[in-house]
């Protein structure tokens, strides 16, 4: 049986300009590798209708889950919801149970719930809600689109709450050796490594610091025996 | 006259296993529109060579630019060249000149040149050569595609090398303001003002520091008077 495939789709203008450095993707690898589901591509689009309809499209249909990160807030440039629900055919107007959670959220802070607050609670029919316990607003599961905020924070406990309901795979291990030799000195090693393992996934990752330089190897895989015996086969090669 | 379009690919198993996280893309962004190249995707695959050939076509074609990070080290996993010469439908054989400038640097430093290293000088025929000025093996430019190194620093003096090459556009500007009030109360001034403006890019990003809530707007166009006309009517609307 092979592990569930994920793709993520990053929304915002602010990344592809530079204004932004996003951590989501890095965040939500991690956690998928935990729970052994492939994270087999990423995009990045700006707040563009067309772009995010297109990305969505493609994504949602080559892989079992699409997380989407960006575009939920209360601004004009704030597209996400509409756009994925058009990428299913589907529309995304003011739901009542998002509305009555925007609702009691601002009620209790004193804080008008005005017309901009209100696209927060555009949830497409169909959609099941993903809670944001730190500013109210929901993210939203639709088919095997899962629509986060971008705030990383917000992005995070979202993500928090919502991988519990999705059936992981087999988690892959990994370990790493740290070699004082340059890449170039590890590589055919490596090469007949992998090539006697082709369960595992060898990279390697040359490093300099303090005056010293050499390659860290990672090796990965599902069976934690052989991702064993692969290091220590590599170890025995470049003894300490 | 429109502004030159650009893509990133940013190629590796390691940022989707979460063990990297990158930071070209935001380095290339910040570059990017410094020049009046507008940066509109970018994409993150495997080490694999379907699906670095798959994207290295689709994103060439919709774009003047692709710019690449990652794949062109010694080991085994290391595909890029080859698979953005297939791409095009050529081959990345050993090239002379590459493999002269490899020579000379391994030679200098008393180092091998072994069949791992000499992967290096895969260059596709026809292909412009990148400079390294870090550690000597060159990327290329082959058509509008631009394949550098994943290592950071390496990325990076490569691109400083490249983009002289590049005929920019109109630089994009950029003005911002910081107001203390939530997104959802800035968001129909800010709906406005894009409606008014449809030749700016009017963002909203909130914050939260030192127990203080608001909303950093980014207003950004090739015009800078209207730029900063934006930024006035927006400030007179939210005074300090």
């Amino acid at each position: 049986m092979t592990n569930p495939t994920a793709a993520m789709l990053v929304i915002g203008d602010e990344i592809l300009s530079g204004r932004t450095r996003d951590s989501n993707l890095n965040h939500l690898a991690k956690e998928l590798t935990l729970r052994g589901i492939d994270l087999c591509e990423a995009r990045v689009v700006a707040d563009d209708h067309d772009a995010i309809v297109g990305a969505v499209r493609a994504l949602s249909a080559a892989h079992d889950h699409l997380f989407t990160s960006g575009g939920i807030g209360p601004t004009h440039d704030d597209i996400t919801a509409p756009a994925v629900a058009a990428a299913f055919g589907l529309e995304a107007g003011v739901r009542d149970d998002a509305r009555a959670i925007l609702a009691a959220h601002y009620e209790a802070r004193g804080v008008e719930l005005n017309a901009a607050r209100l696209r927060m609670a555009r949830i497409p029919e169909g959609a099941t809600l993903i809670d944001n316990p730190v500013s109210a607003a929901p993210g939203f599961s639709l088919e095997n689109v899962h629509v986060m905020a971008g705030v990383p924070r917000i992005f995070e406990a979202m993500l928090a709450g919502l991988l519990p309901r999705i059936p992981g795979g087999k988690p892959v291990l990994s370990q790493s050796l740290r070699i004082e030799r340059g890449e170039g000195d590890v590589a055919e090693a490596l090469s007949t490594l992998a090539a006697a393992h082709p369960g595992l996934a060898i990279g390697s990752y040359p490093f300099t610091e303090n005056g010293v330089s050499g390659t860290n190897i990672v090796v990965r895989g599902a069976d934690g025996a052989e991702v064993e015996a692969a290091l220590v086969e590599l170890s025995a090669q470049f003894p300490a």
